[in-house]
């Protein structure tokens, strides 16, 4: 059975405190220039979470059972808990959380309404998925942000999420069902397909001298590469 | 505008602590008698909780505004921050949170489906009146329990449940839609007798010679009251 307990420590979690031995793309990034401005990512952020909170509260609520159940809904707790210290951020600089969020609110539900799955495995696998690397490419981007604050939200969004519940549902259900396990690799294709796109838009729009494509181009490498352990973890081919 | 705000504190929370000024039945009570035995006291409470949770979490995911899902976000963190509370003293007691609370899934699943409602007013009604009434109701059983044990969990279930949220969109709606007062005012009735039933079968069963029916009644006498209350501060007739 792959441990992915022993792999957690490899998640592109805080740059500066990477795992050792663990490869990163050689080149430089000047995360900064790919940082939105404050408040429009923590509204984005604050957001993400509340979604990511939304469809957790659902498997807790369609779960097959209790022990699945209970799991869930800690880990639902800890995206609502991030989601309410984003809150808490937005607020201590006088804004309202509402209109923080608003612009993000009609692509991110979108998002959500496509991500969702059409079963409960699927409804794990994405919010084990698309928690993960939208997870990632915030406390990535925090790095960027100013330095009262970015290092605090990456410790907040790089948090423990909780997640050991879902891969051990998923690799429980796909060890008892090889059919499953086709079906969620699929599933999985698309929706890092789906999370990479919402990803992209998060940044600020193309600038014509060093195009923001170039320069986002390792941040994505290293988001699809902890995502492509996710999947291995749970035995599924990215 | 009636202020529930004001009208708080004298919500029957625990009986040791009554605000000055309310009138209390003159029976005595002895709620040892009423209270179950304590693993059965937390897992029925926890998945209480756990349930008012999950209804807040739909409400979440419903709201028809920002502002109202964010208010809800934390009404629903907190029934699950109970709910943790409750799984946490029974795994101090070295029992599996699963086992404690199954036997109490059916009829609380039953309970929930028929008192979910039909939109998201009813659902938002729901929520605020069975989790009110269902909290008094543990308090108060929480007062039979060990004394090592019993003002612990009074004082966690009695903890405010961030329901303002909920009685400023439903005072927002009725005031805006006579029509909808009437229909939530019906509403309320069902659900206040729907969830004394449920409460009800939570106690002991019946004792011929001193039969838990009158020992119960003034009980269940306080709980109407504060239910009538907050029925009350909706300006709808109970």
């Amino acid at each position: 059975m792959v441990t992915w307990f022993g792999q957690r420590p490899q998640r592109v979690e805080v740059p500066r405190l990477r795992a050792r031995g663990v490869s990163h793309p050689s080149v430089k990034v000047d995360i900064a220039s790919l940082t939105p401005d404050l408040m429009h990512f923590l509204g984005q952020a604050a957001y993400m979470e509340l979604g990511e909170f939304e469809s957790l509260a659902r498997a807790v609520a369609t779960a097959p059972n209790l022990a699945a159940k209970e799991g869930l809904s800690a880990a639902a707790g800890r995206a609502l808990s991030k989601h309410h210290g984003l809150i808490t951020e937005i607020r201590r600089r006088g804004a309202e959380p509402d209109e923080a969020m608003e612009p993000f609110v009609a692509a991110l539900d979108h998002y959500r309404a496509q991500t969702q799955g059409g079963d409960w495995h699927e409804l794990l696998l994405s919010c084990y998925l698309t928690g993960g690397l939208l997870e990632d490419f915030f406390v990535r981007l925090s790095d960027g942000l100013p330095r009262d604050i970015g290092p605090r939200i990456a410790l907040l969004l790089g948090e423990d999420s909780g997640s050991f519940v879902l891969v051990h549902e998923l690799q429980d259900a796909i060890n008892a069902n090889p059919a499953l396990g086709s079906r969620l690799a699929m599933w999985g294709r698309r929706l890092v397909g789906d999370t990479l796109l919402l990803a992209r838009s998060a940044m600020p729009v193309l600038d014509p001298v060093t195009s923001t494509e170039s320069r986002s181009e390792p941040v994505f490498t290293e988001l699809i590469a902890a995502h492509t352990r996710r999947m291995d973890g749970l035995g599924l081919t990215a």
